[in-house]
């Protein structure tokens, strides 16, 4: 039996402004900032202590992950970071306001590119502003693997490989480990873990600096279907917040 | 030809106090965060962009490396941590007034401990309460490989393996690397890389936060001894500030 723990990273500056951001490199805003330390106090007083961290290789996650590491004095734990747990890649709509485009394309092509498994938007040209094209930080990636859109089914595929390959060896190795990561990279790892249908992912949201905690047997699947959240209050009531913005 | 950073953590909390560190692990004083950003801006501005990241296990440098790379926009790059580029272990001073030590053990006991190359402090008993035996971060370190006393000598011993077989590999592979870490720690190592005698290390002072650059040869050595700090004014200030100390 092994523990695993993810960790949704808090507001960031373009959440609050209510831009779409992808792979934009948006910080934290300070209620970010502030989520991702009551993360860290979670995991202290719940008694977790994860003996290794992964995250992606955006700011927002790597500051709540060092926010929350700090807060439980986890500072030192060892870190490895990868491409393939960014958050999904939202092509064109990267840089763009959602109100706005929700005004502009309506509300059924709106919600076909934020929920549906397999639409992804459409794709951002190399030459955007708000393109990774160049950006140091993807140089150990050729240009076929750097993406330029995503749907949730292309993010399942290109995480899975990290959970196999880096994840999963840690858990064998009778690692705790701590995942700090985004809604989407964090929804795809769930439906794998949970075994959630292409067609019942939709409705998945995970709430942001709150640790969910998963119990995984023998053959790295979790025990208790869902995790736990280590504060099982202010998850739902994030989660219905989120499943009432639509309505 | 490759390059090496070598990054002194700014002021703790216990510097400010005047208190014997060495492996208690007291974080940034806030004047420390402060150096520690202002080390990024400056390899920011220089241009100098490393391609990994090797910090101790100690808060105090992981929070400078982590201050550094957020203002240098450098956050996503791979970290290594080792207990081998901690502090020197200050055996039974750690937690003692500076000040108070000097009082009662005298000028010349005071500096042998403080400068000597392999007079180390009288040891430290795991059960005094500044002991890190126990301690989580240590968990991988068979009792008879955990400090209870350092002198320099003891440094350069345990800091090199560290220095051959994962710093040099990185160079060798064409990264270029940032080392965070302590006064004695990147003292060890600048003694090994510019082949300063154990006499006159005593009288070489590193100062917090002010990267020192080194360009190396293929034998890992540097080209020019004494390597370049990036804001050489300020460093050479700082080193005639602790040269007075005494005086």
């Amino acid at each position: 039996m092994s523990t695993l723990v993810l960790l949704r990273h808090g507001e960031s500056e373009w959440n609050a402004k209510g831009l779409f951001t992808g792979w934009v490199d948006a910080g934290l805003s300070a209620k970010g900032e502030e989520e991702a330390r009551r993360g860290g106090r979670l995991l202290l007083d719940a008694g977790v202590r994860p003996d290794v961290v992964h995250t992606s290789l955006l700011t927002r996650a790597i500051q709540t992950a060092n926010l929350a590491l700090g807060a439980a004095d986890l500072l030192w734990l060892p870190v490895s970071r990868s491409w393939r747990l960014n958050e999904r890649h939202y092509g064109a709509l990267q840089g763009k306001d959602k109100a706005q485009t929700r005004a502009e394309f309506g509300d059924e092509q709106f919600m076909l590119w934020r929920r549906s498994y397999d639409v992804p938007p459409p794709v951002l040209a190399d030459d955007d502003e708000f393109s990774q094209s160049g950006d140091p930080r993807y140089a150990l990636l050729p240009s076929e693997l750097l993406p330029r859109t995503e749907c949730l089914k292309d993010v399942v595929e290109r995480m899975l490989p990290y959970w196999y390959d880096q994840i999963v060896p840690d858990l064998a190795a009778g690692r705790s480990v701590l995942v700090v990561a985004h809604g989407n990279s964090l929804r795809a790892l769930v439906k794998h873990l949970d075994g959630i249908g292409d067609d019942e992912i939709a409705g998945l949201n995970i709430p942001t600096g709150i640790p969910l905690q998963y119990e995984l047997d023998a053959d790295f699947r979790p025990v208790t279907r869902g995790g736990r959240y280590l504060d099982p209050a202010a998850a739902e009531a994030a989660i219905e917040a989120v499943a009432n913005q639509g309505k």
